[in-house]
Order: structure tokens, then C-alpha cells, then sequence
């Protein structure tokens, strides 16, 4: 497998549906123009960030798979010919509604989806009332640019997600995501969280030897509720490689994020640290349990 | 539980066993001095990395558990009252040894054990020729200063280990451990490689919530062979709170590095990031596997 050049693109939610649509594909058409190859788009991109409070009417952003959004991420993959990486809000049946994320191939064609298995519930990220966790699993999606590791968000805490996409066969690992500060939170507290985000992903880069690409909302979205002073979306979208080393980072301000992953890296850093050689499957079964009590 | 003041001794094996045991009763007594209630030691500590190369002759520094070095970290727990973790060579049988680990209540007894589960080898760290795999799971050993989720080196580079631990009500994660530079390595390989040692173990403190305690050898050691430039361990010792944040860290010299672990601190840490609550337990069978192939 060559490079692949990849593009995470970051940006704010404010503004009406079109607005943010002129956002998404300028980025999208820039990294096209930088010469990219793959694109990972921020979660639930098309909007703000509607689970900051419970509320039947954001049900309403919800659409199918295929739906207008994947017609349109469809068309602009196949237009501009690179794979995307999308992240919308799925309904699958009345009531029945879920955090997916998408995958376009340079032909424009749905090539797969992940739907999102764990879902957070926190005060300002009430995602259980939205989302049904998904049942499709942790499979890699196969496109021209490699097996994309496909996950979203709060999967990026769990090491059970980040290694069974590797030992699927992922080529890398890719989350878009929704994190922010509360304003009320001290610096020291803020600064702790963001790092403690970094870390864990680029934990899954070193325990998997493979890279990560996590593409974070920026900027501020007030509480629709007015109960709370809203969410700072940290931005800080980042590409690792395969031993956790800074690929591409990007600061709060909306960005297009560029980074060159290169895919032998992973086989010659697993050679000089076998981890998956060493695995004591036979004594992992407790993994399964909730609690070892 | 009560806040909890622990010590890592970093040292080098050079000179004789007496010469050896002489800097570890130092750094024990020191930590004591410095209102220490835990010691962890380095992984092997009794004498030099005996891995670098495979010689039958190197079996001779085995020795039982308990043992001659189990009744003297013993005496020293006693005598100072502290707790200590010990990594010994351990002869179970005639032709069976494993890389063990052992742990001291204050009152001096020998409270338990830890078998390396996961044994590495690759240039200069044949230790699959010396030990056999743990077979005693992954279990924490319960102490005064709470339980102790004891590991060994190589374990460090796998998640599954952590979590099995931390699913066992493990308080915090210590390892002994035994890790350096290839001198003939560039500063940039160097540099990533600490690095990623550093990210995959505050990882697990992310991912579980919990402290992470790591002990490391340090200074240049021959390869006894004189078939390589040997290793120079890189000292490096740390200490992690539950966000992954630095609590102490320690530069390649011999030290006795403090830190203050805060057990209250993970029952916050786990409130306001509740990871263990959304674990999709029914989607983890494949952990067992090998490969998903």
C-alpha cells in the first residue's frame, strides 16, 4: 500500500443548514486542491450539536441511509474522486434512530457504515436519548485507500474497540468526534480532559502499531435550553502514526488538517514490537464480563 | 481510602549483588525517610538485565519463592513498615522459571504474586528463552494501601491486561519494568520509542480511571555477549493520576522519585467519564481470537 494523503476537516456549527453545507464542502474542496486522498469529516456534522438537551423535536434532523446527505457526500466524493468519511444522524425505523457514520468511494458509491456501538450520556452529551447503540459491530469498511477502522466519539475511550478494528485488519483508526470544555470547568481541569483525549488514541496507535485520525467540532454552541452556558467544542483534530508520534494538530480554529500516513510504518513498527505475537487470548475471557466481582 | 505516598527506585545493576542490594536498601530507606507507604521496585532489580543474550548459565540466578531475596524484602517491609513490590527471577521448578513479581505487607509477610503474562522477545530481550507465561491471571493483590493491579514490563504494551485489572477492583497499576535504548538507534527512533512507552500506560490510566505506577532500570548495561553495544535503560519512572496527568516523573539518572496518589480522585474520575457504565461487553467475544481472519 502507498501514502495516503488524509484531510480532517474542522468547523464550526453556527448558522443555518446551507451555511454549514458551504463549510463542509469548501473544506472538502481544499483538501482535494492540497492533494488529498481520504477525508474524515467532524460527527454530526450537518448541524450543532443537537444532544446538548433532551428534546423530541431534534428527531427531526434525523434521515435515512441513503438519504439527501449521502447523495450529496456521494456526489461530492465522486466529483472531486477521494474517499469521505461522513458522520450523520440515521433513521432506521420510526423510533428507531442512530450515531452512523458513512464511507464514500472515489466512484461516490456508500461503500460501508458504522454505526456508533458505545454511546455517552453526560450532562451537556445526552446521546442515550438519541441513539440506539449500534449492532453492526467493529468492521473495518474496505475502500481504495485502505481498511478505515470507522468508529465515533465516546468509542475512542474504549481499547476494546481500537483492537478489535485491528485485529479486523484496519489499516487505521478514525473518529469523528464532539468534545468540548465546559466553561465552568477551571484550566487546569480543561487542560487535563483535552490531553486525557489525546493520550488514549494515541495509546491505540502505540498498543495496535497503526495510525489515528480524530476530526473534532470546533467553536462555541449555546445550550438550546439556556439551562447551561453550552459547550466549547476544543477543536484540536489530529492525525498519529503508528507509535503515537504527532502526524498533524490542529488548534481550536476551524482548519483543514493535512497529514501524510504511510502504511509500511505500521508493518515495520509491528516488527519492532510484536504486540499481537504476544497476546494471552487464552486468559482474555473475563473481558467479556461487566464487572469481575 | 486515604491518599497514598509511594516511591519508585530507579538505579543501575552495575557492580557486585552486594553492590546492588546496597542501592536498593537505600532507596527504600530513603523513600521511608520521605514518608514513603509504597516502594516499587524495577523489574529485575537484583542484578544486571541477564536477557541479553540466552545462556544456560544465567539460570543460576534463579531462585525459589519464597526465597533468600523474598525473606530480605521481607525483613525490610517489616522493619520499615511500608508495602513493597519486588521482581524476582523465580525457579518454580527444575527446567520451569518465570519473571515474577512480589508484594510485602507492612508486617513483613509475602501477601502475593504476580506471574508476567506476557513475555516479550526480540534483540537483546530474549526473555522467552528464560521465563514461562504466567499462569496466574490477572489479579490484584489486595494490601493496606489498597489493591494493587501489579504487572510486568512487556504487559505494559497491552490494554487488556489493564482493563482485566481494573474490572478486578485494582486501585492502581504498577510496573516493574526493564526497557532501554539500542544505542545504534537515531535520536528520532529514540525519542518516539519513550514516547510511546509513556502514551500506551497513561493511556490505561485514561481508559480505566485509574493511577499508574511505572518503575524502570536505568543506565548503560553490556551485552555479555559483546555481540551488540547493549542497552542503555532509559530510566524514565513515572507516576499517573487517572487522567493520564503527570504526577512525577523521573530523567534517566538514579532516583528515588515521590509521588502522592490520590485514590478519591478515580471515583471522581469514573463519575464524570463513566467508561466502565457503557462497555458493549456482547460485542467483545473476538478479543479471544487470535486474528479476525
Amino acid at each position: 500500500m502507498s501514502a495516503v494523503t488524509v484531510a480532517l476537516v474542522q468547523h464550526t456549527a453556527d448558522g443555518g443548514p446551507a451555511d454549514v453545507w458551504t463549510r463542509i464542502e469548501g473544506g472538502v474542496r481544499e483538501a482535494r486542491a492540497r492533494g488529498d486522498d481520504l477525508v474524515l469529516l467532524q460527527e454530526l456534522h450537518n448541524g450543532p450539536y443537537f444532544c446538548q438537551w433532551e428534546n423530541a423535536a431534534e428527531f427531526a434532523r434525523a434521515e435515512p441511509i441513503p438519504g439527501p446527505s449521502t447523495e450529496r457526500l456521494g456526489a461530492l466524493a465522486q466529483e472531486l474522486s477521494l474517499v469521505i468519511v461522513g458522520s450523520l444522524f440515521e433513521r432506521r425505523a420510526s423510533g428507531l434512530y442512530h450515531n452512523t457514520a458513512v464511507v464514500f468511494e472515489r466512484d461516490g458509491r456508500l461503500v460501508g457504515r458504522y454505526r456508533k456501538m458505545h454511546i455517552p450520556d453526560d450532562p451537556g452529551f445526552y446521546e442515550k436519548y438519541y441513539f440506539t447503540p449500534g449492532d453492526l459491530g467493529f468492521t473495518p469498511i474496505a475502500t481504495s485507500v485502505g481498511r478505515l477502522g470507522v468508529l465515533v466519539c465516546w468509542d475512542q475511550w474504549y481499547p476494546e474497540a481500537a483492537r478489535l478494528m485491528a485485529l479486523a485488519g484496519a489499516d487505521m483508526l478514525l473518529y469523528p468526534t464532539a468534545i468540548g470544555f465546559d466553561p465552568r470547568d477551571d484550566e487546569a481541569e480543561k487542560a487535563r480532559q483535552k490531553e486525557a483525549w489525546e493520550l488514549v488514541q494515541r495509546g491505540h496507535a502505540v498498543a495496535n502499531g497503526i495510525p489515528v485520525l480524530a476530526a473534532n467540532r470546533c467553536g462555541h454552541e449555546p445550550d438550546p435550553s439556556g439551562a447551561t452556558p453550552g459547550i466549547a467544542f476544543w477543536g484540536g483534530s489530529f492525525a498519529c502514526g503508528p507509535q503515537g508520534e504527532w502526524l498533524a494538530r490542529a488548534d481550536d480554529a476551524p482548519c483543514v488538517l493535512i497529514a501524510r500516513i504511510e502504511p509500511q510504518k505500521t508493518e515495520r513498527t509491528r516488527q519492532i514490537w510484536p504486540f499481537l505475537r504476544d497476546r494471552r487470548i487464552e486468559a482474555y475471557a473475563d473481558l467479556q464480563k461487566r464487572y469481575r466481582d
